[in-house]
């Protein structure tokens, strides 16, 4: 049996998101399921924003090519987004862009390769970022992830926090453990 | 009666863009259509990618800001998007996440109020980028922009062009043309 | 100047169907825009489930034919539609299948052609039918339709109404109201 | 090891419908990875449209009822979708709508509970049923389904096929064939 490895990160930049906060807790349920989980910032990852010319004078930035070693090295991705215009966040939108390019031999796609992931999301209106995740959901199975159905989309996420990082609603956080539990059940069985 | 004004860019930066070749074309059908069109290329209005502790320190970039107010002056928009990973670009979906934030005491999404869209796409793939539209014209329509549902998907873009810029299916150019067309006749319309 | 003529209709068949209510809140609003309203019921329009045999064999269905030429004879579609699944309604979607048909020598989706429609729900559910107005929108955009943006999904619509029809909260009433007044206007430029 | 019991249909219920050929074809790919398939078809299971009304009169058809219990006597479910306006079917929604409904104090949606599903879909047009299958994926996620990543569209159906059924494109069969394959084998790993 292998070890469910987990990378979890937020589609948010922003010190105090709301969807980094949704990462540590679905963390916990992840955790309680027996995966080793690595929680990341995109902050620490900054990228241009894509663009061919500049792909082909400097192929793939540093920091893409270091994301993508360290998802080579996963299972699974723990994925919160923010919901910006109705859809998927520029920098994770970016950052998929970025490290979906073939390069050094890889096949493209190659750090998607198997991936299962588990979604969530958090917003301040009340839909709580549903259609975002419905974009982000399209995209990562376009690229061949296999994405949970379970997800949860936390509306009012500026009232929703304790001041710990813990949620207000006990049944809420249940729900968003629930996702890094679910998670790391499906990649328990799928890599057995 | 009001001559229609219209924006037109691409969603891509690549300076031999295939949808940068389409806004050319499709300009042609808007001005034939009597409709003024502005063409502008997103790399002169580079923006980092947005960051909510980025715009609390230093509110809208300058060439967001000089973004918004070429887009109030205009009452249309003509996009050709391409498609990365079956959706929007980074770099389309950053610029509108940047404008559509309120600044100077403008409502939010002021620069995207009463605006009538046209949309096409261009991708070397078989499905032209029409993925990538499917989202392109959810993010618009959410943010109140009404687009006119004929659209224009030009697949093998790579080989779909002569080294003039014109198309080498003189069918495609004037499907591409009359996106612009259409949209021209539509504003004329509904600024009348 | 052309009196706009708008089509309205649930797509649930239910006699207490909130979509109805709807309806007939929305018509209000069109009419005080100096719209023509007909309101039909789906369930006076009964089909068969559409099945590519059955068309070769009898051809559409007279309800299907009576359908299409009310709709040749209206400008704009007036369309509340319940969400079931997460998407369009079954009845719904049969009904758009038939009369989209080819048949007496029009053109395929000839009562499509030229609409413009409006788009609003209701469902007991928290995000109010809203999931399946994204289908709803996608499909009538893909048939030729221009849908505007401004829509309106009503939550909790079990809770939603007075006995009378009209609605407990006067402001999402005026909305309701909107859609109508929207669409009436949009009809009278674009008709003009 | 549990054996996968997939249950396999078309979305369509026409006598030389394209969708029931890659339903055969999948098939044996699934067979070929130790599943076994019940192949079923639509028209066996004629329902009424779906009315609220119809459903407390007379509760749920006894075809639908059928079908329910088929599906719970099975793991995963290998669906050939057409795309109807851009969409999925009218028999398939309301074959879906119809099993979905609480019935005899089982809970809702039980028959989709623990699912996983495998789509394809061919059409006439150049897209294959593409935008159809983001519907139909779309809807059975949000009902709790896990759909696989790959997923197969064939364009130009009409010209796809041999007279015996099998495909006139080795490589494309060997596709289709692998949605079954892949499918059978993510049933063995996550019913482990």
């Amino acid at each position: 049996m292998v070890k469910p490895k987990i990378l979890a990160f937020a589609g948010s930049t922003r010190t105090d998101s709301f969807n980094k906060k949704l990462i540590k807790i679905a963390s916990i349920g992840a955790r309680e399921a027996d995966a080793d989980v690595t929680i990341i910032d995109l902050r620490d990852f900054q990228m241009p924003i894509y663009d061919g010319d500049l792909e082909i004078k400097d192929g793939l930035p540093s920091s893409a090519r270091k994301l993508k070693d360290i998802m080579l090295a996963h299972h699974g991705l723990l994925i919160s987004s923010p919901e910006y215009n109705s859809s998927i966040s520029g920098v994770l939108k970016n950052t998929i862009d970025w490290v979906s390019r073939q390069s050094d031999g890889e096949l493209p796609l190659a750090c998607f390769k198997d991936k299962v992931a588990g979604l969530m999301s958090a917003s301040p209106g009340g839909l709580g970022g549903l259609r975002g995740l419905v974009h982000v959901r399209a995209i990562l199975e376009n690229i061949g992830v296999m994405v949970i159905p379970n997800q949860v989309a936390i509306s009012k996420a500026h009232e929703a926090f304790n001041l710990d990082g813990t949620m207000k609603d006990q049944k809420q956080e249940q729900q968003v453990k629930k996702i890094g539990t679910d998670l790391a059940q499906m990649l328990l069985k799928v890599n057995s």
